[in-house]
């Protein structure tokens, strides 16, 4: 499949020269002429015999990137200074800080900031540790956890390397839900060491999301910190993920009049967001699903599902596939309704999509190579949606969890359950309306102004109403008058 | 001993009153008798018979503030409506936040700040870890660390109660040296957890400021910390106290003209403040130290010095007390140069300061009382200071721990070494120019405004020094051009 130049693989060259000729017009046809587009060029010294210019290319990939720079080298005149990346200059220095919420200007101001005020803060929240909600900033931190064991699609790649997307998901946090969040990159990938420190580090934080750990250690993790823990754990890559799937398949199924429960869904992938998937979607109504792994259909007479320690698949076989079937992937797809790829690229191909039934609707996730080229499977589906920027229907989790924890925050969740989840997606796919809702537009933009709100909004309402947070956000201990605004009311 | 109106313990009351008449004065007379002092005062609303106002004062205690209201209460025709806080209103909803540093407009900002742009720069951590100090917030991040064992002087009041505190010590990491520092609060007090906690944190951090923990955990604690980590680990209450102390103490004797050699040093407190203190005094010099504790003076023949896991008062005994003194506090003062108080209040009396030899320093550290009232013990000293911000020479480590991580962060320091504690006290003390010292004068505000810029200084050339930090801040691997500044010089 063919890649489009993107911002997100811009290169800044600096180069040398001749003032006079045609090298200037050379370069930018030596750069689209490779596939690359110009997005800037500036002259940043200048002589009577040589310009140095910054030229600013966006590129497919980095191994694009580099070779437009070697057709530049090969112009004649032209000398290659420093080569420099949009990207990386982004994440110089880290893409978050932290910032103080009160001006420190004078021993007044630290005498109430830090000691001696601060003692009688503290003294009122030893006494009522719920104080801790309102006098700190934990009602609206959330702690990013990960062990850099599978980040992104680039595997195990340590808590350091990890550090990036983390700081990323802070910004989200921040940018589409106002929350504080704070990343926590652990030097461990023991599972019992990862559950002590989350539970230890807790009393500072209103929420955990735990990103980029491995299956099958992502299960019992999180499962084990939900007992623990009075505040709500979320395996984003799990749940966010499921989520914002049952929301696109709700919206395509209201584009092709098809019913949740009569349509036949088949799953390529087992891992963590495919268990999730699965499970929410069978919370939803579901009743006709079948799930593929690498090995073919997942049934109870399979060798590797009765083995041992295969708790995850042998739910799944229990839980899925009342017709018995049994073969492969290619074979399962064979008139199904809907099929959603969290897997591999390229295990379909048109003719698969083309055997399913008529109104397919297919969901190939695995990025940044789906399961079937979205563009062929288009050819016969009636809704086609990737994990893609550079293709209609973008299934992703910015759209769900900024407004997941923030319902959860606002409403002092003690944990998140499935009709907490049930609702995010609801409230999601609700916010497309009906004059808007089309084959190529079943989810909105991440940028959409009321998605966060939205979802906020139905997760703290279901927060309450499945009695995981007080039906009133109760008030503390220490009394608090706001200070006069400046207007004299009549008394 | 008195203390005065402060604005940490100021508050604000409604109060609804007679809009005829003195009512008004009344108010301000019964604070002002009663020892507040009336701030401020609105009207909040009003009509013909009754006025509404809110009326701010400044109280010595909340005792005291109590008192005021009630005294308020009494004044015929008034009733009191709610009573609000000013410190608390400061620390409502917590007092620091998490920041992105670029907008996230558009799906171009989103490819580079997050998917896919970002998975280039976490691959190239992968490729080059130590590129994590270029590439992430790394470089410039503090953990503070407690588990609210030893919290102000409030003791073991746990760790929500704690938060508080910690938010407000990474404020004040940004105010005076720009640190982005992030509390965890941890819900264990146990060595070995704490430990493997830290550790398994440390990547996304250039340094740990542990805080509040109590002695003799903190010790086991920190050296374990220092041995397993390659950043720097500083126990605040240990060693910025020490680092604070020895430059009010040289500077305290270029005061009075004596050689830190020769001065004979009592001190009061072998805990986690008195142990650093002490070690640092004898590593800039100190030869004659007699350490006190509420046994009286260490020495080996005392019992409980030579049992078994008193491991910290035997090093005390070997290390101290030459002559081989013995007996109480009081009688090891006499006829001393220098006292230095980190233990408990009024354990000494002005007798006991007179019978000093002339020219007696005394710093009384115990807060928010004082081992002994320092307006006594100037009656006869030459040189005091205290902990206290109402007095003369406060001795607070908000002078030092902003200093030392910035120089330690701005080196990319390993760790954190005696030679660059002594660096950063002798520092401290020399920002006090000779024509500004005298017995008033030892030690700088901390809102000096180089104070922290000089104690950096020092500390990142002690670390280049010792060899703890690189010789040059190395450049990393991914080349990155600076962009142009608009101006074109010639070529």
């Amino acid at each position: 499949m063919a890649t489009v130049p993107s911002v997100s693989n811009s290169i800044t060259v600096r180069m040398e020269l001749p003032a006079r000729g045609n090298a200037v017009s050379m370069i930018t046809t030596a750069v689209e002429s490779s596939g690359g587009s110009v997005t800037g060029l500036d002259v940043t010294a200048s002589g009577h015999e040589r310009l140095r210019i910054d030229v600013t290319v966006a590129a497919s990939s980095v191994a694009h990137g580099e070779e437009i720079v070697e057709k530049l080298r090969a112009i004649d005149g032209v000398s290659i200074g420093k080569v420099s990346d949009r990207t990386f200059l982004m994440h110089l220095g880290g893409k978050i800080e932290m910032s103080a919420k009160h001006p420190i200007r004078n021993r007044d101001d630290l005498s109430m900031i830090y000691t001696p005020g601060v003692a009688r803060v503290c003294m009122a929240i030893a006494e009522n540790p719920d104080d801790a909600r309102r006098l700190t900033i934990k009602r609206n931190t959330v702690a990013v956890v990960t062990d850099g064991s599978a980040v992104l699609g680039l595997g195990n790649i340590g808590p350091k390397a990890a550090l990036p997307v983390m700081e990323g998901k802070a910004a989200l946090f921040k940018r589409f839900a106002g929350i504080d969040a704070w990343p926590l990159c652990l030097d461990t990938q023991d599972t019992d060491q990862i559950v002590e420190i989350v539970k230890a580090i807790a009393p500072g934080f209103a929420g955990i999301n735990l990103e980029d750990i491995s299956a099958p250690r992502c299960f019992e993790i999180e499962a084990r910190l939900r007992e623990a823990l009075d505040i709500p754990v979320f395996h984003d890559d799990q749940h966010g993920t499921a989520i914002v799937v049952l929301a696109s398949l709700i919206n395509a199924l209201r584009v092709i009049g098809k019913d949740i429960g009569r349509v036949r869904v088949v799953m390529s992938g087992a891992g963590a967001a495919g268990t999730a998937i699965l499970k929410l979607l069978l919370a939803a109504g579901v009743e006709h699903a079948v799930v593929a792994d690498i090995h073919g259909v997942i049934h109870p007479g399979r060798a590797d599902v009765a083995a041992d320690g295969a708790e995850a698949l042998r739910w799944i076989a229990e839980h899925t596939n009342p017709e018995g079937i049994t073969g492969t992937l290619k074979e399962a797809v064979r008139g199904a309704d809907v099929f959603i790829g969290v897997s591999a690229p390229n295990v379909l191909d048109g003719e698969d999509v083309a055997a399913m039934a008529e109104d397919a609707v297919v969901f190939a996730l695995a990025n940044p190579d789906p399961e079937v080229d979205p563009a062929v499977a288009r050819q016969t589906a009636a809704v086609v949606a990737t994990g893609r920027s550079d293709f209609p229907n973008q299934i992703n989790n910015v759209l769900v969890f900024p407004g997941v924890f923030r319902g959860l925050l606002d409403a002092q969740s003690r944990n998140v359950n499935t009709e907490m989840m049930l609702a995010a997606a609801r409230a999601l796919a609700a916010s497309v309306q009906d004059d808007q809702l089309n084959a190529n537009y079943i989810i909105p933009s991440v940028f959409h102004p009321d998605v966060a709100k939205t979802v906020a909004a139905a997760v703290r309402e279901a927060a309450q109403a499945t009695g995981s947070a007080p039906a009133h956000v109760p008030a503390g201990t220490v009394g608090i008058t706001e200070g006069g605004d400046g207007v004299v009311p009549a008394l």
